[in-house]
């Protein structure tokens, strides 16, 4: 089975490397990873100009460090490398819980390989941590878990310091954390931090819950982001054109219609076309 | 109403003024955008370094400025505003359709909304756009539409060149467009264009197909990743700890609990602890 | 004559309208500037990725906005337009004084533009101003001096906030203002600004001097660093393998020595050469 | 005798630790250097953001890593570290030779510890080098020569591949190699990168002549950019209003006014005064 590690702490980080002796003992394992920090910048990618992919020495792996992010690692490590099995993302100095899942840069090299229709997990675990060893015998068990589930694409899991147990959780998406606190520079000009706040306790089976009473928390993900019920419920309630265009529409698009929206769809805004 | 406008391609793309120009037809109207193209952002947060926000002269609207991502403006400017009831994201100079809007910035500032308890909704166009006056009155039937629906938390609005209709719709997600293609600098060393690639025409009812048809498409979206099917499929055939945890864990965790996990949470890694 | 405007303000910084619109007045104007501030960049040029140059409406003027510095922005400007005759840089909204003209972008594109053989002249104005009205007569004015001076191939303007004449000044270099302030992030880690200090008044005839008494200082630069009398000094007191580099080296390298350490120059480092 | 030792390639090149091995034969070594891949930065310095400071395994050195330039490396390093003597910058992997030292991060870092009354010395090698073994004798012998000579404050060292001796030099500033080459991106849009052209051979007792010869190539520089000859000249030649100044101003500033010229100077564009 070919492993393809990555990370959004950058190729440098400890983590990587903790997950990535976990992940040899299933697999042939590469590293692709940032060459800097690339906390806190969920599923961006990088269009707008060419990656670089480095060989670097990290521990006896075989290990390359891309200039971007790490969904841009995922996309150019299953580039270089053919066939690959599974794409492992961590281990993160930090839990990525909750809502806070839609700005994990861990999370996102997860989805990108669920995208790229390859098996993606991540890992990642209290941000204090700076030994792994109490930690890899549950990434090793959280492993033995999910290789055998092949249904599941795309896998979220956090570990806490002192785990008890797994469980499979779900997200907890009633609370948020991220706040705005003012701050000024030296020169008393004003500013503003992103920051986090304290939130309450969560709710039993959430992903939250399970690591504030020290489980591990395995939840499956999924990538269709439409709101199924919303979406029944507004064609039946305030139904627009969807039957004329039932009628007058194919129900598969030409190629030539396929092609023209792909030359209108979002494309790096870096020139305008030379045609 | 106060309808928070935001955008991907940067305060001074000509797409938020067109938006901006019918949501004032709503409500009060503010904009507070990007100081740059932040494209293929998805949705990253700045969290290392404190944000600015700054005046900008943009038509007659109050406008500011801000050195972060879509999603940040969305957070700075919520904050800098009492009750904003509508966050409109757009309009931007591209489709954001499929498994491409995990990338898409402009959907980002519509679910950072979400995040915040704000409705939001992302509007997309045709990449080689200049004028937006085809495509306003049907951004003005967007809203007349979307408004009322108080149920709709998040909606994603692409708008083809020449609309024929509106419809519901969901998100395609059996296609992706993202490819690796080589390419070299002039000095000979390789690099790799993250780029996009033809697809296939796209499925009845998709996002995708709505507007390779010609369709104002209008998707609902939701907040939670959690694969609600394969979460029952695990908890049943997989079981794990979860019988165990139920007994010996509260329903719901002590503040302290909380605010233990929220010290190990993602941060950004900008520096140890001070204490 | 062609005048090619840049900044380091970025390109809807009003400071280069009021340039390019007194420029207007010796020759046919061209705007080639950043798409977002690039203040405190110094003469860093752009080598590890490629730089986009898009049209973008200032004015009456033909503007381009390019994804990079203000070096880059002149090197480029000067290849896609055929026999600039000069680089206007500015108004920058902030002086450029005495040791920070080290780090300084607005006089780092002047100085670009001495590199590629073109005269360049930057103008700064107090950082307070909004209005350029008061200060467009001695711009004019400088320009009026300067132009003719054909010798002069680089030049730093700086102009205070209430003009009462123009002068020729040297650099102050007795003093420099930079200083480090500590900070913490809301989570209470350390972060450390790079901010500036009060200085003393500076002395006679340097261009601090000139603008803390309300003239406008006219400093003619030079490209080359050599410090000719640390130079000649060490070649007679401590004496190395001069005179046998004299012996036995030509007088002028061969071709073929100067393409060896072509390559062997400082390239960006964005990956291994392909052969 | 405290070194700080840094450079633009960032803290995990090996160049650093080469220089760092040969620096802690003549003192007590720290090393502070960015995280990050840093060439072509010039003397940029960030203003706009707080700077971190973190440890960094990097051999048995007491190492920190910043996210930020050469430059503001050496300023956080001198500012955490009291008293430092010297500041070594390198060695860098590619030349810094000619007019090429202004876009040069490496040669930027030994101007900032100038800028700051400390000695710099930066140090560069060829592009292709990964051992330097056989460059490490060179670099001791040149901080043989430069450690007695204390009137020199800031030397740019280049070392050829196989070097033949060490010569004092001047800056080769006839020659520049900064060139624009066309390029498209796969959707065909025109970009263009800043790239290096091959220059004709240097002229004798220049940096460029040297290392093209094989020799160590020792150039001590200046910090003060006055054309002293055109100063003179111009002065004679159009007198301006110098004479009224000397008559009506006084020799030395007051605090006063100082203080307000400090106000107005370049100030990072981040937000509009407090008050």
């Amino acid at each position: 089975m070919r492993i393809l590690v990555c990370n959004d702490d950058g190729i440098y980080s400890p983590g990587i490397v903790a997950l990535a002796e976990v992940a040899a003992e299933f697999g042939t394992v590469r590293i692709v990873a940032p060459n800097v920090e690339q906390s806190s910048m969920g599923h961006a990618i990088t269009a707008s100009r060419p990656l670089s992919y480095r060989t670097t020495p990290i521990g006896a792996f075989e290990a390359y460090r891309v200039n971007g992010t790490p969904a841009d690692c995922v996309a150019l490590g299953a580039h270089m490398w053919d066939k690959v099995n599974l794409v492992l993302s961590g281990c993160n100095l930090g839990l990525n819980l909750g809502n806070s899942i839609w700005h994990s840069g861990t999370l996102a090299a997860a989805k990108q390989a669920a995208l790229l229709g390859i098996r993606g997990v991540a890992f990642s675990a209290p941000s204090g941590i700076e030994v792994f060893d109490a930690i890899k015998p549950w990434m090793r068990k959280a492993l033995e878990v999910l290789i055998p589930q092949r249904e599941l694409c795309l896998v979220n899991v956090n570990l806490p310091r002192e785990p008890r147990g797994l469980i499979w959780t779900r997200v907890s998406v009633r609370l948020y954390d991220g706040v705005i606190v003012p701050t000024t520079d030296p020169l008393g000009r004003d500013l503003y931090w992103f920051s986090v706040k304290p939130l309450e306790g969560a709710e039993e089976g959430t992903d939250r819950w399970a690591v504030e009473q020290q489980w591990v928390s395995m939840t499956p993900l999924r990538l269709d982001l439409t709101d199924e019920a919303q979406l029944a419920r507004c064609r039946e309630q305030r139904p627009l054109d969807e039957q004329l265009a039932a009628t007058v529409s194919p129900p598969k698009s030409s190629p030539e219609a396929a092609k023209k929206v792909a030359e209108e769809e979002a494309a790096s805004p870096i020139g305008s076309r030379a045609t």
